[in-house]
């Protein structure tokens, strides 16, 4: 009999960084997929990885809406017990044998949380790198809540080696996204007009003399500062007088702050050259950014998938402090000046040298044979 | 203004861990006590807490059914789930400076998560420890969620800081249970009729010559087997042919097993010596042990409060290995022979060294000036 | 393609309310059955419902744990809470084109306004009855909701009509409880050992001289007196001095006291011509009714299928008031007096005249003619 | 000692309904005011009532977010369990003499439910209406559950004793929404200007020459159709060619289509006489109409405050179907060229002739004494 292998994905950018190892799962022999898609990833507002998902074909098992409207650390909590609620009769239902939670999203703890309480051997992916916020608590407990950790760089592994958890079930296996990234890299033209494709909020900016990308999300441990850190990196941008194509955070407590600072920008400035999109397929939003100057902001794409492509990345405040980069790197503070200077000293020096530390592109292949491989177990101990 | 600390006691055995805490918080002229009760605290079957709470002179500011029915593995994980979710709301509407949670219970975790979530400092009482089943996943979860650690033992506090807790926010408070044990110990006379002032099952036992204390709660991760586990105990401890005094167990996947195996003992065997309590105030408690011959079963309390009373501990598999233990506790497997034998040795050796590990007496009152200076916070990262 | 027909069975005596409907809709060429299973009928505590539809052969497509613990009117407004939440995540993953929503259990509301909000078709079944409690609040709210009423008596459809429901909507198909009750009648003899078939509390009794078979749920409004009606019940049968064969009532507030009640007068009175059932099937239930001397209490099968099956009935109290009833009930009030005068005349006169004011034996068949027929629509108007 | 009377708000327009029964009950001698507030009366993008409310010095007890994201069939389903689970915590903790419901929104039922289920004396208020959509099952749902009724007018007295309620618990006391508008006709001139005081979206429009005001929500049965209407109702507005103050539609399935209609007309024609509102005060708002030329949309305001003000309507479509009118309301289908003409109709007809029929002015009081002055009961019975 197969093993059933249920992945719960809960976010757009989740989707991507698990999506070639649900190919090789739903490819290999030994292997069951039990796809189940919840949280933001149900939501149109949020980019609707579910779309996306069932238009790469994959069969989802169930779907669950859990994410409270508030947008605040009040709802965050409560979409965490609602998901856990939820999830629990999801898994009950499918009678999964392992199950599979990805990162240190919110909403990631209620996967978690569940299949271990319901002696469910449990997979974490993405543990033991280090961040700022709650990301930071989630990502740490949930490695406590593991029965097996696939992390993606060999810092990492020691990391969670070191917090108690016994070797023979800690693997590198590296990120999934580095795949899609690595398969990006084979053929990196941009092949697409992102503005017909993808539509967005504004008119089509000229791409031809370079761009930049922006990606920049609220900080939950800094709530109420997320609208006046947001303005900082608009008029930083805005300085540096390039082409800009901008991508909307995904929901979180204080994305209302940033999703405000950015509407009121746009009426009171009318950048010209700036594009605003909603989101975009993974692997298109890797081309984008190879033929980009620069991504600005604080998204992990930029420390992870851009330091395997060489893209020069500005990084910003403290979202990612304590995340293990490359060369391609530039980190600032929350500050307009900074952030010009940065992205300048980029567009000098073009593109950088690439780095595998997230991953050599076979992650996905890695990880399903590791499914099929690994002992089943759910009862663990401190090792020490 | 006030320090305002929201203690959350969710099952009888974690009053009883926070009690003199509470106490001394409640005395403290800088604190403000918000206490909230809820899961099996609020439910008669449970053993009432709440009851206990109020009759102890507390406000409380709210109470939580939260606990579904079942006692099986996905009802624990929905339990949790919808606790995270109400206590969301109600520390959305107390505003607390910091919040309380105690040790690893299945509904800990959902205290614990709320507050992280909600950026409310969070205090983690009895981290560090190492034992069997869900309980261990929990209790280190909530350690990576929480901002400070109050534990009861050195080596707890040692581990705590190896996880990569920052040793500044570490202090070993040593456990409030022990100051009931030695307020007791202080007067250790049984001067109340356990049969009188707590009923229970069965007719009274003589207890002139000596009795012995059962206590043995289901193991999680060993769901199906804590019928067969609970039988050997009852037959062991039946073979030994003196009084016993039988105490329910809390509730917990697995607990129905464990009730149908006492209540099937008891129609076939219709044991003369045994009586059985559903609970009794956590002094009295201690009391009766002081005076019995030993501790049976897989109680913490046979580590614990009974390392530091010296009572003869018969401790029955898993729950509680990897616990620190004093010279007061013998370890057997799920083994009616095994059981007899070691309740004869007790019987045999009389009273053990008593011990300090689990504390000194003082723990309530050190957690309450604890509480008082610690500078606020709810940021941290891995210490490596 | 085939008509979705989603039924969802909360309790055991509803199952038995609908079976022969579950069969019909499964046997029918146009009707596909999507049967999910939840609340108490997955609690092995109330019967294990799930255990006997699974032993019918049915398939079920989603189970739900929704009880909380605690038996009080909290938590069953809490239960209703949750249901709706997790029913509604299950019609959006079952897509289905009718929901069934059975009777007037707490529950039931939870299936009815999942299905109404989520403007799936919704048949009602057992509208237009009158009883007491909060039942008779839930059922015409149900019915307020529902947009086609299957109804299981003349007078029923007539209120349902009057209530403002537009007459096309409301058909009189009798209640599938009595297609049971009719194929019972056609072999009525008791040909099974009930001690040894479904085990029970206390001695075999001896059956040959008569017996009576008692039911007695909780009232929820009258929540703190469901101990004190119970004792009442509980000596009014015992001085009848009949074999008696007592059936444990189902999950609702208040159960708790009646559980309480029915205990201590087993502990103080150890009544030797009791025997104390959890539960049976259907038809072995009808059987062992068919061959008793009476049906004592305040179940609704003594109302419904006692009348159908000329079985006289006491019945006790407030629960039924105003259902309709057959020749073969004496109705009392809670008075140990009263309800053994009433067991008398009812042995001194002997089976009482057959009535088909709950059906004709055919409703299943019919029920599930008309979902493969009638015109879907979820928008209607009060038709005054 | 006072009666507690327990009031839920869970939207913006419902706090109009209630307001001045709030005043009456706070500043009632023999009645404690427990204000909840929740749902979408808690979240700012649907008009923060609870803002309102504080800065109106009601003290709230207990607030509790309850809305799903989504905004879909199924999360309004959800949101309403939810919403019923936290209440029922709610009412345990403030132990209210009675529950006040306002009205026909989904989540209305959720206070109804657990009111009801918990043994709470439960108010309805502005049941035996007759509209279009889920409404109108909730509403009628709600006076099954309810065990008092203030209505707003006679004929909606007569539909609720229809139904089979009790007539002597059933009073016709009028709207409080009519109170506010009272007070507005006293003093009726426009003293504020909306642009400063409520900001909104767009450039401010010239209000000397005449305006309309413009209030459209999406139909919850007619889900997919959303978007359609109000691009029929937009257009209409233009080619009337008059300032429009457009207000923005509350929380409801299907609102992110009439909010995406919005959104690309206002892209697509930049109408220069178009300003939008999220929300303003309730009696502003009145004031903003009594000087308006019409109000077109769908509106209860349009029928009830403005039949008693004399503000000519256009009613568009199916939402108020059924609902009582006064000589003010001009109803047309989903379709630019009659919305057209009604908005000319009325531009030549001017001011309307006011009407009492839903209610006197004195609704508020009224209430507060009824509250005051009721025989506390939660039991019933169909009255046929």
């Amino acid at each position: 009999m197969k093993r059933k292998i249920c992945v719960v994905v809960t976010a757009r950018p989740s989707y991507a960084r698990i999506k070639t190892a649900l190919e090789a799962i739903r490819a290999h022999s030994d292997l069951e997929l039990q796809l189940v898609v919840a949280a933001s990833a149900v939501l149109e507002r949020y980019g609707d990885a579910l779309k996306y998902i069932k238009a790469d074909g994959f069969d989802v098992k169930s779907t669950v809406f859990m994410v409270l409207e508030g947008e605040n650390l009040v709802t965050s909590a409560k979409s965490t017990g609602l998901g856990m609620m939820e999830l629990a009769t999801v898994f009950d239902n499918l009678k999964p044998d392992m199950v599979i939670t990805i990162a240190d999203r919110y909403e990631t703890l209620a996967t978690a949380a569940a299949a271990s309480y319901m002696n469910i051997p449990l997979v974490h992916m993405q543990g033991g790198e280090v961040t700022g916020s709650i990301d930071e608590k989630v990502r740490h407990a949930v490695t406590k809540l593991a029965d097996y950790h696939f992390t993606c760089t060999e810092i990492a592994s020691e990391r969670v080696k070191k917090m108690g958890e016994h070797p023979e079930h800690v693997y590198t296996t590296g990120c999934p996204s580095i795949d899609i990234a690595a398969s990006v890299l084979k053929a990196p033209e941009l092949n697409f007009d992102p503005f017909l494709k993808y539509g967005g909020v504004g008119a089509p900016v000229n791409l031809k003399d370079g761009y930049v990308v922006v990606l920049q999300h609220p900080v939950t441990t800094e709530y109420e500062l997320s609208r006046k850190h947001i303005i900082e990196t608009l008029y930083g941008v805005k300085d540096a007088d390039l082409a800009t194509l901008w991508f909307w955070p995904n929901v979180d407590a204080g994305s209302d702050g940033t999703s405000k600072g950015i509407r009121s920008f746009r009426e009171s400035e009318r950048p010209g050259n700036f594009h605003f999109f909603k989101n975009m397929e993974a692997s298109d939003f890797l081309k984008l950014l190879c033929n980009s100057k620069a991504i600005i902001g604080n998204s992990s794409v930029a420390i992870r998938e851009c330091s395997f492509l060489g893209v020069p990345a500005v990084n910003i405040g403290t979202r990612q402090s304590g995340r293990e980069r490359g060369k391609n790197v530039i980190d600032v503070d929350y500050d307009r000046a900074e952030i010009l200077a940065a992205i300048r000293e980029h567009i000098a020096g073009g593109k950088r040298k690439r780095s595998n530390i997230y991953g050599d592109g076979n992650a996905g292949v890695r990880i399903a044979e590791l499914l099929s491989k690994v002992e089943l177990h759910f009862d663990k101990k401190l090792a020490y």
